[in-house]
């Protein structure tokens, strides 16, 4: 089989994407979807998508109307959530709910949800598996808006715990990751069985990849990630970072902490957490447990012996290492 | 085949759909989705569903997933609508996002109708209806997000024509209508073409239906309708009776007409409106036009003549003739 790369397929992807852009009546409903699909991003639901396909057939043509279903369904949580995030930038650009208003971004969301599922039809009647592929997709956006009430609900919990966090990152991210790789799988004809295997792996592999994010949050170099450093601290987001901190302190250590975390607002701010991070050493911890979940990523698909993982295998270790 | 009317439908599938409210994990994105089940409302689209599906089976069990999940579709839209309008009564109680905040009312609405796909698959998974089914619900759920656009770029509109309004409430809410009959008749195994006449029935009936209330709005007996006198004139909602007046005007009479409709607040502003509609005889225009989509209905199922169709027949009468 023609292992097609994760930048090979990310292009082709791409020019599919933009190929395929919606247009209607009244067009006013399509602009935002437009939008959001020329932002850009890695595009790394659809690609995993095509990875898995491409297990079994060197041509993945008929995997790419499942894949855009995938980004679209990934578009359409990005609108939303950055409508109740009150979030005005992504990507160094204004949001849609910022552009076109809020109204738009709410509907002009639930139009890419459905899409979704259009798409998904489409690519899976030509060999039946329309019902396995759109039944992945439904069982998973539950458990994503599952995760993402979760995630609101967090900023409220008085003490998360690490296991919290990490079912919360579980249904909100893995969750998209695992499915993308079994629809991919599904859509190529294999079994339940397979197909699990390779959720199992996107989920694990997800759960590392937010983990790894939380690090490069305030210990990436801001000149590769282009963030602000520190910007879950400045938001008070609660990320792994601060969780695993809270958890290693005494009670009055929780306290001092979470009130410093809720209160940074300037670099000095930022510096001063930092300041504790190093010393709790939680960068190093952090590491660990992303070590932890890539290892058990790894470990799923060794099962997989008639299959070539190598493609999987480097777009895993390309994520993991990434220094943005 | 044994015909089951409206009230007996209704009663049936208000049993199952409070047997099967949703709960689960975090629970906070559930409650709003059991507030809206349990307002109430006249069940019209899953009863129309079953209406349907009774056609052809005495036995109406299996449809009900599939009647429940064109409720979820009605309520995830009207949740969604509800935030987009600023409405904050329903059936005289707090809308979604009144009550449970505006966060929750757009995930919630997004849970719901991903709920939707999910209950038409398992509803079509034991006959095979089920990419039959969900193709004709994501068609029609991307018209109403366009129809629901459509109504809200109206409001912006200098001069609608009647012809731009009826195409707004035919994507808008005529659509669901015909959708239903459709779903239920193809989950039952009928061919395409009928599942198209009756999807026909269902639309057209949908515009008497929505012209109707439009009449009522001002006309109705507000005894009777339980709503406001001319809800929609304080609200500026432009409706079939101000287009039709609009488009009855000479251009200045356009202008002060638009003017005084833009500026009614009191009881007395109502009654102005309601004495140029008296003059234009803008009611018994409107009934005309109504009557007009209603025969349209009636003339589509009389082909139909190898199914009993008293049930639909009668159903259609008692929409139209009802005074609230």
């Amino acid at each position: 089989m023609n292992q097609l790369d994760y930048s090979s397929l990310a292009k082709t992807f791409e020019i599919y994407l933009q190929d395929h852009q919606l247009s209607g009546d009244p067009d006013s409903l399509y602009a935002p979807i437009r939008y959001i699909n020329r932002m850009g991003g890695k595009r790394i639901r659809p690609v995993l998508l095509l990875m898995a396909y491409n297990q079994w057939y060197d041509d993945i043509a008929p995997a790419l109307p499942a894949a855009l279903a995938l980004e679209y369904f990934h578009n359409f949580s990005l609108m939303h959530d950055d409508i109740m995030d009150e979030a005005s930038l992504r990507r160094g650009i204004e949001t849609v709910h910022i552009k076109f208003g809020r109204n738009l971004a709410i509907l002009s969301g639930d139009a890419m949800l459905i899409k979704c599922f259009e798409l998904l039809l489409e690519a899976g009647r030509k060999n039946n598996t329309d019902s396995a592929i759109c039944s992945a997709m439904s069982s998973a956006a539950l458990i994503i808006c599952e995760g993402q009430q979760m995630d609101m609900d967090f900023e409220l919990f008085e003490s998360p715990s690490e296991q919290d966090y990490i079912e919360m990152i579980r249904k909100k991210t893995a969750c998209l990751l695992g499915t993308s790789l079994k629809i991919g799988s599904l859509l190529a004809g294999a079994s339940v069985e397979v197909a699990g295997i390779l959720y199992n792996y996107g989920e694990n592999i997800g759960i590392a990849f937010q983990i790894r994010d939380d690090i490069l949050d305030v210990f990436g170099d801001t000149k590769l990630t282009g963030k602000h450093k520190g910007g879950d601290i400045i938001r008070g987001k609660k990320n792994f970072l601060y969780v695993h901190a809270y958890n290693s302190l005494s009670a009055s250590g929780k306290t001092d902490f979470s009130k410093a975390y809720a209160a940074a607002s300037t670099t000095g701010d930022i510096n001063i957490i930092l300041e504790m991070y190093k010393s709790l050493n939680v960068e190093a911890n952090a590491n660990h447990i992303q070590q932890h979940y890539l290892k058990q990523a790894m470990q799923s698909i060794d099962s997989l012996s008639f299959l070539n993982i190598s493609a999987l295998k480097s777009f895993s270790m390309e994520l993991m290492t990434r220094d943005h």
